[in-house]
C-alpha cells in the first residue's frame, strides 16, 4: 500500500540550474506576450525585450539567480514534465503539497491555458488533475503506477486568471489499483470532479 | 444538428501574424532545448542563439515571413489555445483536417510533452483528444457546445519522437447533447480511447 501523506516527510527535490528555471521563467513571459498581444509593434518591444534577457544571461549562465526557486518535491526525478517541472515553460509550474487526506495545488493560469474566452481549456484542465493524482498515487510508493483511466466532470467554467485549488487523493486501494479522486476549486465552487484508476505494474 | 463533415468545405482560417507565428517557433526551439539539455554551457549557447534570433526579428518585425504558415481552419475564432494556436508555444500546434467520418491530426510530440520516460504526459494526451472532439462538435455548428465529460482510458503507452494520429467524431446527438468518441493511434496500435459527452447551451 502506498504510504500515507501523513506520515511523510518528504525531503525538498534538489534545485533545477537556476539558469534554465531563469530561462523557463522568461520563455513564460513570452508565451503570455505572444498570447495577449494583438499589435505587432507592440509585440515587437516585449520580445526584443526578453531576447535581450535572454542573451545576457547566457553570456553568463553561472551568475544567474533565481528567487524562490522551485523546489518542491516530486514523485519523478529529474522532472521535466509539462505539470511541474521548473525547466519546462509549458508547466505553471504546479507546486503539490500534502493537504487533509491528500495532496493539493493552488495556482492561478493566465492567458496561455485558454480554451472558451476567459476558461481554462478543458484539456489543461485535465493535465493538471491528471499530474496531481499520479503524485497522489506514487509519492513514496513502492512501486510506479500509471493512469489506466481518468474520467472528468466538467460541472462549471474554471477561470483563467482568478486562483484555483487542485486536489486529489486515494480514495482506496485494491491489490494493484489504486482508485483515485480530485476536483478543482474556485471561489469555493467545485469546478471540475474526476475519478481515476491508477495501475502499478504487475510484480515480476 | 451539427454539419457532417463531408459536406463542409471550409476556408483556411487568416493566417495569424507572421512575426507572431516565427516568435512561437522559436519559442518551441527553446523549450526542446530547456528540456533536453543538461549542461549548462551548452545549453546557455542554445538559449544565446535563441535570444539573438527573437531580437533580430523584433528588430524589423514586419519583414518577418514564414515558411508554411498554420492557416488549419478552426472553430475557434481568433485561436489562442494550447492546442491549435499558430501563436501560443504550448500549442504543438494541431492541424486538424476533415477524416473519413470525422476529424483527425497527425502530429509528433517532441520531449517538452513527455510525462513517464519515452511517453507523452497523460495530460497532454487528453489535450489534444478534448481539443480534437471540441473541434468535431462545434466545427460548422450553429451553437457552440462545450466538454461536459470526457472519460479517457489509456490502454498503452503513447511515444514520444513518433508519428501519432489523434481521430475523432460525433457518434450520435441527442437535442442539445453530441455524444463523442476519439482516440490516438501509433504504428496501427490503438493507445487511448476516450468517450465525450459535449453540451449546447439552452436555447434562449
Amino acid at each position: 500500500m502506498p504510504s500515507s501523506p501523513v506520515d511523510t516527510s518528504p525531503a525538498a527535490a534538489p534545485p533545477v540550474d537556476p539558469f534554465a528555471e531563469h530561462t523557463a521563467r522568461l520563455t513564460r513571459e513570452l508565451m503570455t506576450a505572444l498570447v495577449a498581444e494583438d499589435d505587432t509593434e507592440a509585440l515587437a518591444r516585449r520580445v526584443a525585450d526578453v531576447g535581450q534577457r535572454l542573451s545576457r544571461a547566457a553570456a553568463a549562465p553561472h551568475a544567474v539567480a533565481v528567487d524562490d526557486p522551485h523546489t518542491t518535491p516530486n514523485h519523478i526525478t529529474d522532472d521535466i514534465t509539462p505539470a511541474s517541472s521548473a525547466r519546462n515553460p509549458i508547466a505553471p509550474p504546479m507546486r503539490i503539497v500534502p493537504d487533509a487526506d491528500g495532496y493539493r495545488c493552488d495556482l492561478t493560469l493566465p492567458l496561455h491555458y485558454q480554451g472558451p474566452p476567459g476558461r481554462v481549456h478543458g484539456g489543461i484542465v485535465a493535465l493538471l488533475i491528471d499530474h496531481l493524482l499520479g503524485h497522489a498515487a506514487n509519492w513514496q510508493a513502492e512501486t510506479r503506477s500509471f493512469t489506466r483511466s481518468l474520467t472528468l466532470s466538467y460541472d462549471a467554467g474554471t477561470p483563467i486568471g482568478e486562483p484555483l485549488t487542485v486536489r486529489g487523493r486515494i480514495a482506496r486501494v485494491e491489490g494493484r489499483k489504486r482508485f483515485m479522486e480530485a476536483e478543482i476549486v474556485c471561489d469555493d465552487v467545485v469546478r471540475v470532479r474526476a475519478e481515476g484508476l491508477w495501475l502499478a505494474p504487475r510484480a515480476s
